[in-house]
């Protein structure tokens, strides 16, 4: 029991080096009184163990909600027993979670979500007429205009127009409503779209190229889909670009073993918070021409770019200005989000697809595949409707939203900065600049005795160094194992989102914990 | 162009009798006018083709939404252009969508979750304060104290705490929090856990038993997964009851070529409406922990249940009762739905799943593959909060939500006995009593011209049945062989949610239209 609850302590297990699964389950089987195991009382073998289960769904791994995240949850029942910490309160800075760090909703989104809920109140004074506007005309288009009827699989019409809309003032481009899916959140629509995508068996089994450090929804989904990951290396020296040479070289090794049919691409960069540049944009484009790849454009921080000198470029506009030769040929799906942005709404779950060359065939497909689990919420689907047709100048709630949407962004800017440059003192942190998204990756250097003392424990460096980072500052972040990353380096991803405040402390934490971990391994 | 357009309305092409993927494709390669393809001006092959795409996921079928249902979609842009038919609206009888076919929220419902998107809300002297307080706990258990932040991967605590005293309340039996997962509406826990339940190749591939006729999740999911489908036979001529005799011969020849390792049950039954007895479930569970299966129990319906002489058992209820040799050992999984019931919010895909003896390393697991998803959209997780802890006596809105909640429950069961009585009244027309759920899947004979003229057009016979139906009638039913059905015998299922008029309407319509179709193949 005490054995197991130094593995608990220490967030791995001795018999495996791997951060999930089996450790998870193993401490569980040994430490009853924290993981609430019953006494064993079983007569016969139960039928879904590790063993029998899918291996598939067994070697998925998901850092961000790892076991930092279940160790982080320990430590705060424990410091509401009122057991003694040197540090009052856990800092969740492991995941995009805008509005559990305090960002305030923006009002004009929930006012719209509340007429659309309980449309008496459409009868009230005290909600503005846009406001009113936007949720009849939401209702309107629901089966008996109501958000509690089953949309269409694809989603409502009017707000896959509204999407379309959106995108043809973003880009100069016109977007096709018949191309937008409204999904559960930009995750299922990424998932769906590889499920289709992935087949074959031996060599033909289908490859998938993603950039490492990854946001591991990627690995996960290819785990789960028994797809072929492709990695291709971000290049940290240069900002974390990306660099066709290394996509060609991560191609031609994959062609030995898979068939590459897909290249996903985050932009801006999750963890790794790199803006694309549009040159960039164009010899992926190219690229994925060549190689015949079908691109997946993760694009749900496009509203997130700070640097002065940098601008986002959707993949879609980019290829409706290369010429028809790109245009009509590169098959594309584009992939947004409500959670992200200025609107932080993650817990609604809206996200669109938009699919460009897609095969009429599959498009069919899709709309099969998507119906079987109905549609997407559909109050999520409200959400992204508001985030697209948000208000206009003349409009009622303009100066408000507009007011709202800047303090948001120039805050989140403002804590890129401070988060650049604070790491960036700090002897053995090397941070590049956090050009858009809401995350830091900076690099740690581990001495080779921390590394040492990792091994002795059977976790990856960085994970040692983030759990001891949690239990001496209750500053929760993510090691970069969890997002892959160069052999030989050591990265941690933190996002900008608490208050500028408690933004600071975390940052001096981390900085003091540093110093001393180099100290302590020295 | 013409020939194309008469297989679109025939809903069918002549290259394959199967009812969705090849068939829409086609249709829609042939028929640009009516689904948009873009003339061909690939100079090369496109990537993602029927070819090779993932051919698991092409095989997926889904009638509720199949071609009937595109089709139907179709007839109503014709009607609004002013094409003359011999009706006037297209009723969708096809899909358990109650508020679409005109049911009232409950207002209870309504106004927490209004007060949970729009917390302005909760200092309006309009709202009642037993919806603000069950508001305020369900804001206090989120992060930042928004529906806007992600949740937990396995739901709001506080949520799940409040499923597992209804179930507790429920069954007499003690639930507890940590076996309750949150989910996207059933389907997404059903799909959940048949992928960490799927294993294996050649004949120790996973078999899945399904009842036949099945809600068609089921095939689907299990077609995705690889699994191998075992059809157990539900008997109609004993008002669909499952017999345990039927399982027996089932699971003895599927061990022929699959490893058995599941046992699905729809209780109240979907599409066939039967309420299992208690000493059937008994039954059921005994076989399956002689046989060692692992159950899962559809009970989406459970508040459905009409015949004066029927009640619901849940199947964890009577584990609970069989003794600790059944109790401690049997694994369950059961799932219930915002979508159904006297709620029928289906838009907010609120759901949950109770694992029973679940090992706790696949505890962990689940929680891992949850967490890949992030979390169920909170709006659901909200809105089940409040169907499993409505207002009780003594509270003030307590008289209304009980007016409503009956107003609706007691005006589904006039509608399925007015359901099965009219069908009953019709040559060539059966239909089992509707005991509980939404649907009559009555069985109807087809004459030996009307199947051949079926063959013809290269459709199943109730396909061809369905069709005729919808275009002649507006009447969007759909044909039992998406279900499955016993070779030789034809059924449809439709909803009994259409209003009382309506509904009248509609099985009048649907009789003299049986008529005809008789006088038109005899």
């Amino acid at each position: 029991m005490q054995r197991a609850a130094a593995l608990v302590r220490r967030g791995c297990c001795p018999r495996t080096p791997r951060p999930w699964g089996r450790c998870l389950s193993s401490a569980a089987a040994e430490a009853p009184a924290v993981l609430q195991v019953r006494p064993e009382r079983s007569r016969r073998e139960r039928i879904l163990t590790l063993e029998s289960m899918n291996p598939r769904v067994k070697a998925v791994e998901y850092a961000v909600r790892g076991p930092i995240v279940l160790k982080a949850g320990e430590i705060e029942l424990e410091l509401q027993k009122g057991i003694k910490k040197p540090f009052t309160e856990v800092i969740r800075a492991n995941i995009g979670d805008a509005q559990a760090m305090g960002q305030q909703p923006i009002t004009f989104l929930r006012q719209v979500m509340a007429l659309c809920t309980y449309p008496n109140l459409l009868d009230s004074p005290s909600f503005p007429e846009d406001a009113k506007k936007r949720a009849r005309r939401i209702l309107q288009a629901c089966g008996g205009n109501s958000l509690g009827s089953y949309s269409a699989s694809q989603g409502v019409n009017c707000i896959r127009e509204d999407v379309a809309a959106y995108i043809t003032r973003r880009d100069g481009v016109p977007a096709d409503p018949d191309n937008i899916y409204l999904t559960t959140g930009a995750s299922d629509g990424i998932t769906t779209i590889l499920k289709i995508l992935v087949s074959g068996g031996g060599k033909s089994r289908t490859g998938v190229m993603i950039p490492i450090p990854q946001y591991p929804l990627y690995s996960a989904v290819l785990s789960e889909l028994g797809a072929v990951q492709v990695n291709y290396y971000l290049d940290e020296d240069n900002c974390w670009a990306l660099n066709v040479q290394e996509l060609r070289r991560a191609v031609r090794e994959a062609k030995e073993h898979c068939d590459p049919k897909v290249l996903c691409i985050i932009n801006p960069g999750n963890p790794t918070g790199q803006v694309q540049s549009r040159k960039c944009i164009e010899d992926v484009i190219r690229f994925a021409w060549e190689e015949k790849l079908f691109l997946l454009a993760d694009e749900v921080y496009q509203d997130n770019v700070y640097s002065a000198d940098c601008r986002f470029h959707s993949f879609k506009k980019v290829l409706s200005e290369m010429g028809p030769e790109f245009s009509s040929n590169v098959e594309l799906a584009s992939f947004h989000s409500t959670s992200k942005g200025y609107m932080g709404e993650c817990g609604y779950r809206g996200g669109y697809m938009e699919v460009i060359n897609l095969h009429p065939e599959i498009k069919g497909q899709l709309v099969k595949l998507l119906s079987v689990r109905l549609c997407p919420p559909v109050s999520g689907q409200a959400a992204m409707d508001i985030m697209v047709n948000p208000p206009v100048p003349g409009e009622e709630s303009f100066e408000q939203f507009l007011r709202e949407k800047e303090s948001v962004l120039s805050n989140l800017a403002e804590k890129a900065k401070l988060t650049e440059d604070l790491f960036n003192q700090v002897p053995g942190i090397r941070c590049n600049p956090l050009q858009g998204a809401m995350y830091a990756f900076p690099r740690i250097v581990l001495p080779s005795r921390a590394v040492e003392a990792a091994q002795a424990h059977n976790m990856a460096p960085d994970m040692f160094y983030c759990m001891k980072l949690l239990e001496e500052t209750g500053v929760c972040v993510v090691p970069g194992s969890g997002f892959g990353q160069r052999e030989g380096t050591y990265h941690f991803r933190m996002t900008i989102l608490p208050p500028v405040e408690k933004l600071k402390t975390v940052l001096q934490r981390v900085k003091d914990f540093h110093i001393q971990f180099l100290g302590e391994f020295a």
